[in-house]
């Protein structure tokens, strides 16, 4: 598989199937790029009804070429795209790019339908195919630009450190040019359209591949086959390569547009979330974010913390660089007492010195300040980072040194810095020297946090098993196991289960409870009932023999009543934690299997405060995914309360993860409540309810 | 007041105390500007040791002068500057602004203790003092540019509609180049430094007076003085004129920078929120978010919903756009089905027509599609607000048009259109047309939702009485009145309370659980107690004589144990509602009464689901604030439930509301829990604890 990519990525030879003259039409913009942009294969136009285009010789049908080409670009709409791809097929084309429009991204099921059977004519005879619906690629380390942007006439590239792929044309292309106007070289640029064949997560895995990169972006509407993206994250991880993702269709909206778009499947935006903090690639939420810290990732800079530094000649961006860091998660320690010392010998007396470190003013009267702390400052070892902001100078100020010194600091320190310069005329010695500048303290901040952060999640990835693949779709619906047998597969799976007996008779019922002793709860028990408080099926607190009888008759008489099979009564002991918390797990079409941990209850999916985990994964991953939740602050005691033993819970959570991935037979389950007290022993699953799969017993 | 400001801004004469002939030092810069600018104006530097400065004969000292100038420029440092204040405040000037740092925002307390003195002293006899610490004042309407700060010899000025007043020297100018930057106009650029006595807030009253202004943005590290803030929003809101203003110090970490920046105070920023929304005023988060919506402003368009139509030739920039609208707050809903119609007979088959509308890449070969389309839209009703995305375009497109008919379309409509346009040469055909353009999708919706529901804001703050001045400073710490006194409180204030009865003998508690009926709560009651539980002084759930008689025994013996004086023991009706809420209220030392409303329980402060209000305030203000909280889908009912009977608990928090207000004896109070059930009837206060002032009785 790779290795046909690899013909996409690094062609020897390229036909263009409906090569036109024109180069402002989608059959000539390739041809024009092939020889603007130095592509040294061979290159065959094919038009049967013209000699020559843009100067080179034709051939009237790809089946009068002398060898395949590795790679065909369709530039012909509809029927005649289809009929060429089967060609490519026919004589053994490695890779096909199809810029036709108009079939799974419609609405048109004849449509759709023509694209499923093209992709599977094509992929029986070992053809590739990227689109239809893309704009093509382009990889400006070969001068193989088989695409039909207009963006590259706008923007010149230049080939360097960075890969975008895309599903999108114009996301292919927007991350370009604002990293180019950045003066950032680009090297892949490429767009997938609908992925019908390869999709943008497999492409990635290709280009992931290419060791000149230091920064690999991509633009997705939708994640079919996150394995191929798995797959991508680890060839990355394996050589340094951060990934940053922009998945769209977020929101029911977008997923409606995207739906027309591409055809993109809707994904669950918070397993999206799960699923790339799982694989060490960072988020972003829109394209401004995109490529908003692409400079820090070319530094070479290794982030170790997040105490950030801030020095400036303004009080203003001092504040708002604290603001902005403790908003982010980035801490600001002060300097050390000597640091401060020395920094107060050389500033005036109205200036701050314990972090941020404000130059004041003083700066306009005297630019040798801002590089007579540098050195000091760099010496300091409470720092992790560094932000730098100059958010107005001039004539009077010696901005040029401000950017030299800053630079040899940066290198004298090996840590990141980012620069705050609004203006243009501050920014430019800052940025001709490789620093990353920002016109914002908060751009700034933000993406120096998502560049330490990045790299945080990154050692996090490194080393975790595989997530298991999803199922394969189920032939019959699930079947509910009963709240007796549900409790027992999940003790057998290790997790705590609150002491019970299902009895078949009453005094089977008085018996259990005078085993459990003290009040117990008495509740029915059918495999046809996932909600029992509705039908009066839980009696709690349930004390003596006769009001144990009392409540088994409830039982009976209230499930005989509903209509639905009993399997007994369930006598189980009282039990209570300090919160009720849910424990739940199911599999998604995508992703596969999911962990569902947080706060239980009645709410839990009107006001949620839950994660979601993905498969193996360990007790440190539960407890830092509680972290981030609302209930956080419980969990260490608030009040005056005790903190809650939450590790039996965390080791609960790792056991269904365990479950989920070992038993394929079992579709969802739910315990809820979970209870968590002080006490390790008061970690006790009270109600549960397990789906199966249909064909297992 | 406002007439000294007035000299401040528009001064018929400045003196300039310790001028200069190096116009890049703080004594030069403004006599620099004042040429150059066209101050029309006279103009007389001070300077005892030179004849002439910058062209301009000198006065060796400010009694020199044969009359006093309108305004003076305190250019000198330390004790000369104060002693050039009072020099000002003895020969009459109306307004000085005092550059000079070293005061109030060190942490000396001899120089905090200088500037308190020297405010004194110029107040006494009628000179406003603007600063220490201050960069000065510019108004380029005027040509009074009274400023040291280097950006306007970088960023030329030009006359224009927008007003910038800040506390910081860099962020009264960095807006400012942003503004310049994008080619618009800025007449006030101010700063204000230590407020120490004109605040930036009584400054920006005046300044909002301007009939000129279409936007004033304000930046605050404090808002010691927020009835100055609230006259200046009256006044706004009276000429339609839209404030924008970035308050930091919204941290620990920004409070204590801004403390040693400009000696601010730190507000608590929750109720910095509940202000600036009191009033209309819209917040920003950080600079780029102040100037980020400023073209939508000047447009004059008035915005009328939050129904969003996005318009692009990328599919990516629909699904982004319709993310962002979701994330933000805007609906996108479907044009009619005649639109729709009607721009399928134009597009191609595999664009999409509801909304988003997707023109697809067929636009790069037929540029007239966006012309054609855009008249046809212009006619459905259910627009609000637009979006035009043009992500990627160049030669092959008419990009020229694209501006033209995009304001054509814009001045058609009369509705807000914003345009998504990375690329320079795309840009620029919309700018030129005074149409606002972003270069991501997420900025673009941002500004859009930010400008809507600005107005939506200002609309709600229209006719809202004002809100009452802060309490002077108590003279001795608050006063517990006990629960059966609270609760007393509480009910003469018109709130729902539970049945109960204080009783002062075993017997007492007995007649009053019979005639409550039902099992009873009984309680240990003291004005020196609290928090009851953890005392056991609560009991619920008491049944019958004898148990009443050993919880009232109990709850005396407690009391006594702890040495606490007891008032009596409360028996009270046993009762509750489907959830706890809080109801509270207490005195702000800068923003007067607040009133606490949301999610009640032991959790209030470790994990807070609450809005704070500030009296008076109406039933659809606390409906409207409790919308926003996480809690909100319960009031509809979840999950089959009734829904909640709110509206007993919107009358109590307006009846709090009234009771901060009307009585300045309340100190604070605090309902919790308060319940909320599916009748009316369930609204009750079960427990309450309420602080008066020490010298009330």
């Amino acid at each position: 598989m790779t290795s046909s990519l690899q013909a996409a990525l690094d062609p020897g030879s390229i036909a263009v199937i409906g090569a036109s003259e024109n180069p402002d039409k989608i059959g000539g913009r390739p041809l024009l790029y092939l020889s603007q942009f130095g592509f040294r294969g061979e290159v065959w136009p094919v038009n049967p009804r013209r000699d020559e285009v843009q100067g080179r010789r034709t051939v009237p049908r790809l089946s009068g070429l002398s060898r395949a080409p590795d790679l065909a670009i369709i530039a012909v709409p509809g029927e005649a795209a289809v009929a060429a791809l089967d060609e490519c097929a026919e004589i053994g084309v490695k890779v096909a790019i199809m810029m036709a429009s108009g079939f799974g991204e419609t609405a048109d099921p004849a449509a759709k339908a023509a694209e499923r059977a093209m992709v599977a004519r094509a992929r029986a005879r070992g053809l590739r195919m990227i689109g239809p619906n893309s704009q093509g690629l382009a990889n400006f380390g070969t001068g193989a630009v088989a695409s039909f942007s207009s963006m590259f006439l706008e923007a010149p590239p230049q080939d360097g450190p960075v890969g975008i792929v895309s599903q999108s044309g114009a996301m292919s292309v927007v991350p370009y040019g604002l990293l180019r106007a950045r003066g950032i070289g680009v090297r892949h640029t490429h767009a997938t359209g609908n992925d019908a064949d390869v999709t943008v997560c497999e492409l990635a895995a290709a280009v992931a591949a290419d060791p000149a990169l230091k920064l690999l972006l991509l633009y997705l509407e939708s994640i079919p086959d996150p394995h191929h993206l798995a797959e991508a994250a680890a060839i990355a991880r394996d050589r340094g390569l951060p990934i940053v993702a922009l998945k769209s269709g977020r929101t029911a909206a977008g997923q409606a547009a995207a739906q027309s778009h591409t055809g993109a499947l809707a994904n669950e935006d918070r397993l999206v979330d799960a699923f790339l903090e799982r694989h060490g690639i960072w988020r972003a939420r829109d394209t401004t974010d995109l490529v908003a810290a692409a400079e820090l990732y070319l530094k070479g800079w290794r982030p170790e913390g997040r105490r950030m530094v801030a020095i400036s000649n303004s009080g203003a961006t001092c504040v708002m660089a604290a603001d902005a860091a403790s908003q982010a998660g980035l801490d600001l320690a002060p300097l050390e007492e000597g640091t401060q010392g020395r920094l107060r010998a050389i500033l005036p007396s109205f200036a701050a010195t314990r972090n941020p470190v404000d130059i004041t003013a003083a700066l306009m009267t005297n630019s040798a300040l801002f590089s007579q702390i540098l050195p000091v400052i760099a010496e300091d070892p409470s720092a992790d980072a560094f932000l730098v902001g100059v958010p107005v100078a001039g004539r009077a100020y010696a901005v040029d040194d401000f950017g030299r010194d800053t630079a040899a600091f940066a290198q004298a320190t090996g840590k990141p810095v980012v620069i705050v310069a609004p203006q243009a005329i501050v920014a430019a010695p800052f940025r001709s020297r490789g620093l990353p500048v920002f016109s914002g303290e908060g751009e700034a901040v933000r993406a120096l946090y998502q560049f330490i952060a990045h790299h945080e999640r990154i050692r996090e990835a490194a080393g975790r098993p595989p997530h298991p693949a999803p199922p394969p779709p189920a032939k019959a619906p699930p079947r509910l196991l009963d709240e007796a047998e549900s409790l027992d597969r999940l003790a057998r799976a290790g997790l705590p289960v609150v002491r019970h007996r299902l009895c078949r008779t009453a005094e089977e019922a008085v018996a259990a409870a005078d085993a459990i002793g003290g009040p117990v709860a008495v509740k029915g028990c059918s495999a046809e009932v996932a909600h029992k408080s509705e039908l009066g099926l839980v009696h709690l607190g349930v004390r003596g023999a006769e009001a144990v009888r009392t409540a088994f008759a409830a039982c009976r008489a209230a499930l005989e009543e509903a209509g639905h099979a009993a399997s007994g009564v369930i006598v189980a002991a009282m039990a209570r934690g300090r919160r009720e918390w849910v424990l739940g797990a199911h599999r998604d079409p995508f992703f596969g299997p999911v962990v569902v941990v947080g706060e239980g209850g009645k709410y839990v999916e009107a006001m949620p405060d839950v994660a979601l985990l993905l498969p193996p994964f360990a007790e440190a991953d539960v407890a830092r995914a509680l972290g981030r939740l609302r209930l956080a602050p419980l969990i260490d005691g608030v009040r005056g309360e005790a903190p809650l033993a939450i590790q039996p819970y965390l080791a609960a959570a790792v056991a269904v993860g365990r479950l989920m991935t070992s038993e394929p037979g079992i579709a969802s389950l739910d315990v809820n409540p979970m209870l968590v007290g002080s006490e390790p022993g008061e970690c006790l699953a009270l109600d549960a309810v397990v789906f199966v799969e249909g064909s297992v017993p």
